[in-house]
């Protein structure tokens, strides 16, 4: 049995990553390719508590630590009883946020140690990082934008600068990334759909090529 | 100001904790020292409802590695609202279970890498352990017929193998740490709570030498 294929799309709140996991989905599907969808934090029961816990807004401040620890746990829950055993079995696993997400709003947006996020990273899943990751990237006023109406969760009621660290964690890590495809979100649907689609195909062709 | 001292006191199921916590409270009053009661994992709300998710019996399986980073989730929320603040004011803080009570379930009981506990530890609470700790040891058998009654959470529906890892744990840690004083509670109420008087009784007078 081949293992399976680990996709991740990310990005920051309103740059259109559930529509465009969505276009991942069908493209994989029409490749007659046995896709997982999932998303983070959560994709169990625990690790969809724990994402509750993270994203409801509350009066108690939440330390930095411990909301990392949080996304680490869910995570956690989440390689062993998900997404491992899916990739073993041959399926591809697509996920909305993983731990390119955790960089950029943990270390970027609250200042934790980029060190201390390898090391869990590595304790969580070093045996286990996405085989290609779309980073869907746009300006901060245009993505929150988007989200205007949107009742807020936790991380939406930050203010923009929390959201320009963000961005700038996502940009900087895709840079440092081979596996990290940046995808101009800033336009239209139909025009990040394509590029999104034309990205997904070349390394559709790299995978059958690679099997 | 001087900084309070920080006091845990820690056992499986069964020992007696709950009641010799009160002896303890009560003790520190008699001496007139302003002290703040707390448990882990818990002691502020979110670390409360990290405390649910650990305890409820669920029929998902949790993974050890996220049980590990849960209970270091709450703890890193209860040192930094709770805990810290209250020693940097001059309060003691006495807590129903600490992070030896991490290396006795996680690692002794479910195989988790003592090497990473440390380091979870470290980043979480590097600053702050415990000045000294009360560690309550009973037999396995005489401590889990004293819960006999008791409708079972989690932890406490494991088997006497885990309980008998558990607390071979806490011993070595006890014989490893001198902080630990470690109280034999297989024994009648009043001659555990004068034992644990005594030792309380020794740490106050070396702490009055050392104020």
């Amino acid at each position: 049995m081949t293992r399976g294929r680990f996709i991740t799309v990310e990005g920051m709140e309103g740059v259109g990553k559930t529509t465009h996991v969505q276009t991942i989905r069908r493209c994989l599907e029409d490749a007659g390719i046995d896709v997982v969808v999932t998303r983070e934090p959560g994709g169990t029961p625990l690790a969809e508590q724990i994402r509750g816990l993270l994203v409801s807004p509350r009066e108690e401040a939440v330390d930095a630590l411990a909301e990392t620890l949080l996304v680490f746990a869910a995570r956690a829950q989440h390689v062993a009883m998900v997404i491992e055993p899916a990739l073993h079995a041959g399926q591809w696993v697509l996920c909305d946020r993983f731990t390119d997400s955790t960089f950029a709003y943990q270390c970027g947006g609250r200042g934790v140690s980029e060190a201390l996020v390898e090391t869990l990273a590595d304790a969580v899943h070093g045996h286990c990082w996405p085989d290609v990751t779309f980073h869907l990237d746009a300006p901060v006023d245009v993505a929150l934008g988007r989200i205007a109406e949107r009742s807020r969760d936790r991380f939406e009621r930050e203010d923009a600068a929390f959201f320009e660290r963000v961005r700038g964690a996502f940009r900087q890590r895709a840079r440092q990334q081979p596996r990290i495809v940046q995808i101009d979100a800033s336009g239209a649907l139909e025009g990040v759909d394509r590029a999104l689609t034309d990205a997904l195909r070349g390394f559709l062709d790299t995978a059958a090529e690679g099997a």
